[in-house]
């Protein structure tokens, strides 16, 4: 951490920060400029508040040099993780999709959809059972039952299973059935939920929060890590910007950056990101391009009739002409694109 | 709700929206350009999935024409709400403040702030017992000791109390201790946390998400509403933009916006939005003057030592300062500065 | 400015970057952590490229210490400046009002509301004869036409005069007519126009862009002073960002950051920020509470006829309703609000 | 055009709406709910001031159906458009490589420079004569010597040239020397400049604004082709957001939004949009996998002694393999790499 202080800050002022910190155990460099000092500060700094700093008489700038999240920091681990999920694997040399209906609206929708996602390339089954709506009165998904049919469709297909979660109740009930739990975009920093899905025993998928710096992002992952859950994937599924020809703004260049930060897997969603079924396709190119781990694809039987996201849902054509256009996307990233789904 | 078809929409194409909306039991009316054709609905919006028809063929756009949220809504509701919050009451003739150190640090800290507060002019006392922060490895807060000691300094002092909860555990704690809960920025839209906090049986101050719009935040607040609890006050606290001088970006205009939209009081909070003490007293004037039911603001026995955001906090003098000041602005507005604190 | 080297840098890399340098004539102080080496670098930083360490070899981030604006920065010139226009003047112990049509129509219509303006308070008339369209299909202004009419009402009123210049001939002909130009959002860092600005001889009023930070605004501000003309008057006019309730988000803090930082006068724009007349009168009242040197609001005598923004103008019985109103919160910041106007 | 009116309006505001719009020439349709009468507006809609209807008494809102661009709209000119820069061609069927410096520093640079990307496969020379930038200290660039070298390393290597313009003088000079001219992110929306492109008679690469939706950048380009000039290419570079891991956030699915609305070629610039050479590569890549027509990437001699834009040049080595690599991702696109350059 380096401390600087203001042109020509009091010599008392410069002696009150240095002796707080030293009082905390830790040691100080100073680099005294013709106007400005600067304090560097060395040891662990996780004792100092430091925040704090910016209140200390005529101190100008507090700049925080390393990360704070540790367990998810590719620095202190650079060999890139894989996630083993059901029967398939995430990670790093795989080209994992995950599809399926936005909510799970019947047994029969589902297993429907399930059969033509497996058929086409999908490793992973993805459905909705307990969907956050922006309106109370906007349907919030079959909960329990929803999960019951995730179940039988993975028995049925050989597809592993994700699921949203939003409350620890959701957490425990999803444990029962599906293989993977995600923490959506509105609750990734639910500290809460977090800690609650570290100590699930499930591995986790990530989505950004719409408004998340990639380093909060890292750090709500962290919170997972810390409960002793090291099986986390992380989700880019667009940001909030002041463009609304998309839904989101999808933030590709978060796939490059995460590969430099972090050693968990990436994957992204086109389809929350753009909101229109056109601009997937496109979109998951790009993804595979740039090296992600994987998609997240929203599959609908009957778009126009779906109970949520119709919009931004392929219909199962769709989705089988994707799959086959994506293959030497993933082959020229060097990754095994159905690897996943021929181990079934 | 109004559905713009395409420029020369097959005639087919109309018929398929027209009846997919009769079958639902609504009615449609036909407005027919030489290019485009408008389909506007009436009747009970609820039944129609509005996403949808943007996937059915050659629709352009579909135009919401009301709001989703109804109980919050001023249209509905055209007298402004009172809320009221321990022994005092929080809009539309009055100008409250709460006022507080961001984390309860120590019953000896809390209780020297909480004298400090209510003999400048605070009604309400903040203080955070569970503290939602970034990073797994700063302080998290005192938990249930926390809310204990709000409870005594609120014995001691006749303030009413506030306190952010983060998880069903946490409001039914605070439900034991303090007169009103906060459902923090992180967790607007954590819906499951809205409708507990909807349950709750206290009066809920709902703070604005990061990146959350007037509509989406009003959504939030029909959820608590919706479980019966009529009690809601918003809190403007700073959005997310790409200016990085302020911690957030004040959106002062959202104090206006809400105004006309709803009937549910406004305050606002210039410590969190600025994240710097020196801009706290000059925006707390502008919240003042633009008609705000009040605001929360962050005080601190000693800032530079403070556990959490202590950059923001004003210390006893400037805050004794900052109320002195505000007084003639609260009187231009009409409102009653010191009416809660009389009461006492 | 602080150059951080990567944890457990080469020693090698730490030379090459303290060599470059020295080789142009700065000092450098090193601080040796543990894993971190720090590089502070002392002298005159201009002749360095300071982006470029960022490609040298195990630099981790270059941390500037000091602003890159000088004659517009407070530090360096402690005392608020006035500019004079016409025959009134611009901070720091006056409130002024700007006031007129968004569009110079008529010279009927500049007369009618430029009588109104003067009538209930203002003392400069603003109106645009050269505008800025997103579409080219729009009305782009009567250009010369529209500033001699700016000229004739100006003598028939007492009122000082600013048009917006979008090009060296508007800057040419406005010196002719006005005693003020305006370089708007979208030319705010057209850095072009704000050189022939800086040498036109007349003050100028500097919008901010709709997504510059307050440091690139300042920075635009030094283009202008620094060939030579100092009287430069910054607007905060709104910038962009996610919410859509309101035209822009006026983002009110920037006055405070701006008294901080700069000794230039502050003035803001509800009319443009918000985009809503009724949101115009709580932002003005705002704006004058946190200390703003003043208000730029447009007026119109037929808002719904008006050829540009009219939904955002304010009728003549309005605009005098809170001329009345501003009054006591001028007075509050301890200013003259009808100063200028008297000493006509 | 739509205009909605507020629930249960009075039959007179309906009716002066209705006048107003006929009156000018313009037909009327209405639809009329229980509670909510909407205005469909058939005919030339130029006529009318659209955001006016704001202020009419009784108006809710105001919904534009069709775009205000219509040269530049892909609704009435469905083929896809291609571009003659000197001895080559932008889109459909080419995947273009400009390559070059971020700022034209000697002749022996650039000389240097267009040989390595001449022989790696780029087709268009870049390098910038007239920088802007945000501070007046910083190198603002050669001006006319530096065209000067464009053209003579354009005869030795065959490349054509591209060049940055940023006032009617620099346009003036570059059509004298170079192929291209390109109008930056800062001045998008610099009207005057935009017209002067128009009239230059050279093919215009017009790059997004740091804010500018896709629609407002649609708008600028009509601005051009308004005047008469058919040959504009649009350049994602990267939008403003909160993030500040990349130094803009690459809005990938711009190309496929673009795709969709506009006939006009689309290429990319991984450089300026992350900011950072490293992210340059796997960008690269998205950009030619989703469609995009080609790429913009600066390349330098020597990264760490630029004068400008270092950390984010590519050396000669890694944009060689950057070109070797792209190859196979062009071809799944259909399109031809290197046509450009072998037609030399």
């Amino acid at each position: 951490m380096i401390i600087v202080m203001k042109p020509n800050a009091a010599e008392q002022s410069i002696r009150q920060v240095v002796q707080y910190i030293e009082n905390k155990g830790l040691k100080t460099h100073l680099s005294c400029g013709e106007e400005i000092t600067i304090i560097g500060v060395v040891g662990d700094k996780t004792r100092l508040g430091i925040e704090n700093f910016a209140s200390f008489k005529d101190v100008d700038r507090v700049v925080p040099v390393s990360e704070s999240y540790k367990l998810t920091n590719r620095k202190f681990h650079p060999q890139p993780t894989s996630v083993k999920v059901g029967n398939t694997v995430i990670g790093p040399e795989t080209f994992t999709l995950m599809a399926g209906p936005c909510a799970v609206e019947s047994e029969e929708q589902l297993m429907c959809i399930a059969k033509a996602v497996a058929k086409s390339g999908a490793s992973i089954l993805r459905g909705g059972a307990y969907k956050p709506r922006t309106s109370p009165y906007s349907f919030q998904g079959l909960e329990e039952d929803g999960l019951r049919y995730m179940q039988t469709a993975a028995r049925e297909t050989g597809l592993s299973t994700i699921c949203e979660v939003v409350s620890p109740q959701a957490i425990e009930a999803a444990v029962k059935y599906v293989d993977m739990i995600q923490i959506g975009a509105r609750n990734m920093q639910n500290f809460y939920l977090l800690k609650e899905a570290g100590r699930s025993g499930l591995p986790v998928l990530l989505k950004r929060g719409l408004s998340a710096t990639i380093e909060e992002w890292l750090n709500a992952a962290e919170y997972i890590v810390a409960e002793g859950n090291p099986d986390v994937v992380l989700c880019e599924r667009g940001i909030r910007t002041f463009e609304t020809a998309t839904r989101n703004t999808l933030d590709i260049s978060a796939v490059a950056v995460l590969r430099e930060k972090t050693h968990l897997p990436v994957i992204v969603d086109p389809s929350h990101s753009t909101g229109f079924y056109k601009y997937v396709p496109p979109m998951a190119k790009a993804a595979a391009a740039c090296g992600a781990d994987g998609l997240m694809i929203e599959v609908h039987n009957d778009p126009p009739h779906a109970l949520s996201d119709g919009p931004q849902s392929l219909t199962f054509e769709k989705f089988e002409k994707l799959c086959t256009e994506l293959v030497p996307f993933a082959a020229l990233s060097g990754r095994a694109f159905r690897a996943a789904k021929e181990s079934v």
